[in-house]
């Protein structure tokens, strides 16, 4: 199943429906892509977010390879859908980070790698998008990844009986390929992240995982279009803009 | 005003009411204090803590008095109510934290720090319960942090135009003040936090700035008593137990 969140505009608060070709069936009814205005396919009470967890990338950063998956938050504040602009905060450099996200689809807690396929709804895009500036010097990177329109999210979900991994993740900057990494290389698969995560913390429905990057990251500039792009998934796109400083 | 959440036994979600001596209304109708279970006074889509806020802390845990404010994020999955158990994750030191939290109450961005007061809803007490041996390793501190239970919250807020700081925080471990502080010597000041949070970051109504703990933090063991006392607000109390490993 394809399933999407979209604004259609007699209606008072967004829907959930299927997405069958180019139609979304919400309610009984149908209603055309160009129709609605398609949102973040889920909303999530926390997003977890995986550095390093690609090799190549941890070393074109000039990090190690960490021997636990490195931890960090998004919070919901941050989440735009497909469509929607980035907005840069100030910095001399702000960055894309296309990812593989996984979205939670039960409450769960201690949770077996063996048993995670279960708890999964399913599979979209999103880009860290991640402020290099602060995250040099942030002890947390909540300026550095925290900040609103820094988690693009959609444009939809996947769910497990209709795709399974390795995924492949690709990131379009202006149409140029600047990242394209394989799932097949993260360094903890997403059944050993969802045990570890679980071991500690409650995940809700819509709940986000971001399974880090592939190399490649490069900074964004005004007026910049970039996409993520998973085979299997669709294409996420969003155009960037400076803040009003 | 003082605003509590509860969950009284014939209805089917927790309430919202304002407590009056002992009694709560909520719905045109009084509840006495003893007929319901108090729940943690809001519901945020994040907490925002402070580390280091306190010259006197950060010294006892040997750290420096940060430049610029270091923020870390705690889950909703983390928060807990007046009563319920803070539950210990495997580790060789967990610590009690007592803070003030502010609770917001409007969404809002870029507010200056003369506007902040039109921003807040109240105050409440926090235990920012903290596992020291992952704080010891993390990058971000998700696992140290963000545990389920970690976040115990309430019992009241108390609304800005009933109360105004400074705020006397106090914690008490099986009875013995163990912590004894004063807003007073906040690094950051709440006005000064919400601009520089305001300014990358949107807040939302019921969303919570934790505004560090004053010196005096200590470990925490199975059977414990905690208790987070703030003059004028309340006494938030939780028990300590071990979790099954």
């Amino acid at each position: 199943m394809r399933q999407v969140r979209f604004h259609y505009p007699s209606f008072d608060r967004p829907e959930v429906g299927t997405l069958r070709g180019e139609v979304i069936i919400a309610q009984g009814k149908e209603f055309s892509l160009d129709q609605v205005r398609l949102l973040a396919p889920c909303t999530p009470t926390k997003i977890i977010c995986l550095g390093r967890n690609y090799a190549e990338h941890a070393k074109e950063l000039g990090n190690e390879v960490p021997e636990r998956p490195l931890f960090f938050f998004k919070p919901p504040s941050a989440v735009i859908g497909p469509g929607e602009e980035i907005v840069l905060p100030r910095s001399s450099r702000v960055d894309h980070e296309a990812e593989l996200a996984v979205v939670i689809g039960r409450r769960c807690r201690n949770v077996r790698a063996k048993d995670a396929m279960d708890v999964i709804l399913g599979y979209t895009c999103m880009n860290d998008v991640s402020n290099r500036e602060a995250q040099g010097w942030e002890q947390n990177w909540v300026r550095a990844k925290g900040f609103d329109t820094s988690a693009p999210l959609g444009p939809v979900i996947v769910t497990t009986d209709e795709i399974e991994g390795p995924f492949h993740v690709m990131l379009r900057l202006n149409g140029e390929v600047k990242q394209d990494g394989s799932t097949r290389d993260l360094i903890f698969s997403i059944p050993e992240i969802i045990e570890e995560i679980s071991s500690f913390m409650t995940l809700e429905p819509g709940d986000v995982i971001a399974t880090g990057t592939p190399a490649g990251v490069g900074p964004l500039s005004f007026g910049d279009e970039v996409e993520v792009e998973i085979e299997g998934i669709g294409t996420l796109r969003n155009h960037v803009r400076q803040g009003d400083h």
